[in-house]
């Protein structure tokens, strides 16, 4: 049986773990209605399900390519790209004014995650469109929005995000890309990026590409650093796609996995581009489409771990070794912690759209904060399942888990490059632990605060569930204080098991409440998560408090084996 | 800077964490001096570095192939292996009577670890073929001993095990592959195997199979199973390889990783056998093998480990993002607990060696049964450890980890067969859990006692590392003891976790001895690993002591996402 959607899972998240109907309850998000959302989930669904999933293999094993310069993308994707273009689905959220659908994010961040469940190594594509999407929104003028955002939203054209240099990636301020000022009011764009996904297409009629870059007068640093839209193809009077422009893709890089995603190494060659926003403040609007991204590269790492653990439990019900393994203690064990892992890591992810949506849709300060604290949680931990997960399904595979025709390795090998792209997981936690306390905390003890209601409302219905996330709570409140006494700097030594352990008691409020609204499997999967998974909180904060002193220790040969 | 041998580090721990001079000073390992055992660890970790090591990427971009049935193995593996061989490395720790050097088996154990760091998949040739040595030694007629095991131990002829048919993996008591009597003594196999790893190689002169398979009066299950060498070419009357035997490789599979290492589906056609051991006896003669083959697949771990770590500790030196990325916090995190797990991976799986020689050297029951509760704890957490690694070497590299010509993905990869083949680690936990504590915990105890010990011994010199491995070894007795009080059945839930349990004890209390005994980088190293890894057992214990009502109480539907 191949992949089935995870819409009912994910309409259940929404109406009875993380309070969707407060959006819908919002002037801005009105048409949200019940039956909007389920029709919405159950197409989407259909589309990731019976369109995506089956081009996902022939993307693996016939990666796109370069062919005398022209990318080649994959058998079917040309097809099953049009399908989701055409219905409209790229800009289900974005401005109406625009052709957009106006529609909550948190629908597309569920929409992405089923169409990361079907094809991983596609969804890229109109995942990349949607943030420029974004950031054009909030940083373009009107004119540009009004030339791109139409065709973006279509499918027509798509968009790339070009920070990455070969000497600059997570510190992207060491950019050498240089824009120079144009007499007509454009810029001419001159360097080298790496890392480019889906930087050409043979199924969009124009590629845009948002490109960051250095004016002669930007300061060193992140500071002095301007973005420009820079179109394959200049756009002419009409708007449509007219010459080339003076970019190229120099090659594609061969990778562990999502083989049907090109990853292009970019040569712009004093190409025409457009500013951005600002001159020099190109980093916000990065920003922008960087966060939106965040949030939905933590839905990817769902979306694998959904398809994986299907595959899984189908092998499993199917394979006989005395019996049925999925009767034997041990699978059941791996299949179970899969399920418990992903509903939280989904619940997660929702809970963090929700809270984006009602931050634009009221400007509520407090939605707005926790958006932001729960963005880096929702991206790290969701890839952190997706790795998991997937790792799971191929061991329930057993030998046939390493064979590639199964499909169980490739979900595994695909899902790896989440916890790296749109920000590493250790920068998504020192995040976490750096700007996202800078409020003191207040952020974080909202949501503790919050946890601890609902571990005060599931006391009669779950008294003995209800204790442990309660008692969790209250040690990661502790370890937080503790944190926030440590200078910036000693806190990033356990800034990933610290995310870590705040994503265990967020997971385990999230089942709780689940269990409490929800029928038997969602009780017991409450209590496998808060049994077995849980009590793992316990060592990653014992790692979040070590502090730096050790690390620094350690000779630099030690790494290598050479001990002092 | 390539792999470089980890003959050092090997030495310290043999020496200082897991008393091998207790085998140089039996009668039957007296050779063993410290100048031998350095010269022998410096010349195999030479054609670990040198020799295979420069052969390992070339293995995964032209895997093994058939070209009209017949095997071509990648490029260069024909050269390395013929180097291992001349040198008298296969035959390490074989009888002497037939080729071998009669040294321990520790030494042998610990040159694969490097071995597998330089190229697993040319490794797993010889270490197949040491296995079969080890079966026959101890259950073939002197007539098959003397005709094979001088051309196994030169390596001339390899070795395979063929356990494994369609429908039954780990229930090998379903192997349906059949064996008659022939007139002249002589048996008669005809049925398939899959998953046989080197069952074909185009650089030795003949591929010795051994083979499960069922006589007509043979019983059903395990019981009535016999094994039988099976060469691919019959020995003439001198001892060389005659006319073909009836049997082929069918096909080979298209894996995750180890493309050099030929997975073959074989054919037998009323192949020509000759039966090893008793008839329906052949498990025991099988199992010998596996135990031994479990203990160097746990030590393929620790060699994937260190090289991977290797590569991401110079990786980190060499990379510049707002400083050389081996200074930040979080990268110093991954490459200090990757360390970390490699030792305590590496002492586990020595001290498993070590208590295999003496229980063979002396015949004392308290070291067998000290080996036999070990092996399955190595096996299944040095592979843990090699994924986890693995994994971490691939995200300190960043976007580039991603990338294949880095060469992290492939140990990636590579390393992902290890927790599956010679037994799932599922099965070892289950064998850990089960008949391992069948001596009501004896050896279990044994083992605590030990840690007690060296924490005792340690108190003065390392108080607070000592008193944390007390506690957590005084902890994790309580938890055996509970263990010992469930039925095996359900153990069987918790399982992997108490495993994981045992190795995070048995880990720190290496650490500790190194501590005690090492210089000022061992003493962090083992702060490092008992402030943020150690606690780990925690988690661990209160998922090995949930027991199976949970996992039993949930829906199969709830596996796919289907809620009741």
């Amino acid at each position: 049986m191949p992949y089935q959607a995870s819409a009912e899972q994910i309409r259940f998240i929404l109406n009875e773990v993380v309070d969707f109907s407060k959006v819908a309850a919002t002037e801005r998000f009105a048409e949200a209605t019940p039956d909007t959302v389920n029709a919405v989930l159950g197409e989407a669904g259909r589309i990731a399900a019976e369109i995506y999933a089956p081009v996902n293999r022939a993307g693996d094993l016939e990666p796109a390519r370069l062919e005398n310069g022209k990318l080649r993308s994959s058998p079917g994707y040309a097809e099953a790209f049009g399908a989701l273009a055409e219905g409209g689905w790229i800009g289900l959220s974005s401005d109406p004014e625009y052709g957009g659908m106006g529609l909550p994010s948190t629908l597309n961040v569920a929409i992405n995650e089923m169409l990361a469940s079907g094809c991983l190594a596609l969804q890229l594509n109109s995942l990349l469109t949607q943030g420029q999407i974004d950031a054009l929104e909030h940083h373009a003028s009107d004119a540009l929005k009004a030339l791109y955002l139409p065709k973006l939203n279509s499918g027509e054209w798509s968009g790339t995000m070009n920070l990455t240099e070969p000497q600059a990636g997570s510190d992207v301020g060491a950019l050498t890309t240089r824009a120079e000022r144009a007499e007509d009011g454009t810029y001419r764009i001159t360097g080298q990026k790496i890392f480019i996904t889906w930087g050409d297409s043979d199924f969009n009629a124009n590629v845009c590409h948002l490109v960051l870059a250095r004016l002669p007068d930007g300061g060193a640093g992140t500071r002095g650093i301007s973005l420009f839209m820079v179109p394959k193809f200049l756009p002419d009077d009409s708007g449509n796609p007219g010459l080339a422009n003076e970019l190229r893709v120099v090659s594609l890089e061969h990778k562990m996995g999502i083989h049907g995603s090109p990853t292009c190494v970019m040569s712009f060659e004093g190409a025409t581009g457009w500013l951005v926003g600002e001159e020099h403040k190109g980093m916000a609007a990065m920003f922008t489409m960087m966060n939106s991204a965040r949030l939905n590269v933590g839905m990817q790492g769902v979306g694998i771990a959904e398809a994986a653990l299907q595959k899984a439990a189908e092998y499993a019900a199917e394979r006989n070794q005395m019996g049925a393994i999925i009767r034997h203690a041990d699978v059941r064990r791996m299949l179970a912690i899969g399920r418990a892992e992903t509903f939280a890591a989904r619940a997660i992810c929702l809970a963090c759209a929700v809270a984006l949506d009602l931050g634009r849709a009221t400007g509520a300060e407090d939605w707005i904060a926790r958006a932001s604290f729960l963005t880096p949680i929702a991206k790290a931990h969701g890839t952190d399942v997706g790795c998991r997960v997937a790792d799971l399904a191929v061991q329930v595979h057993g030998g046939m888990g390493f064979i590639e025709e199964t499909g169980a390795a490739q979900y595994l090998r695909d899902v790896r490059i989440t916890p790296i792209y749109e920000g590493t997981n250790g920068i998504q936690a020192m995040d976490l632990v750096g700007r996202k306390l800078m409020d003191d905390g207040a952020a974080a003890m909202a949501l503790l605060d919050e946890i601890l209601d609902t571990a005060k409302a599931a006391q009669s219905a779950q008294p003995e569930l209800a204790h442990e996330v309660w008692q969790a709570a209250e040690t990661l409140r502790e370890a937080t204080h503790l944190l926030l006494e440590q200078k910036m700097q000693d806190r990033f030594a356990g800034a990933v098991p610290f995310l870590a352990a705040f994503a265990r008691v967020l997971g385990a409020h999230f089942h709780l409440r689940a269990a409490v609204a929800g029928g038997a499997d969602h009780v017991t999967l409450a209590r496998i998560y808060i049994t077995r998974l849980l009590p793992q909180y316990l060592g990653d904060l014992a790692a979040a408090k070590a502090g730096p002193a050790d690390l620094d220790a350690l000779g630099d040969g030690a790494f290598s084996g050479h001990f002092a």
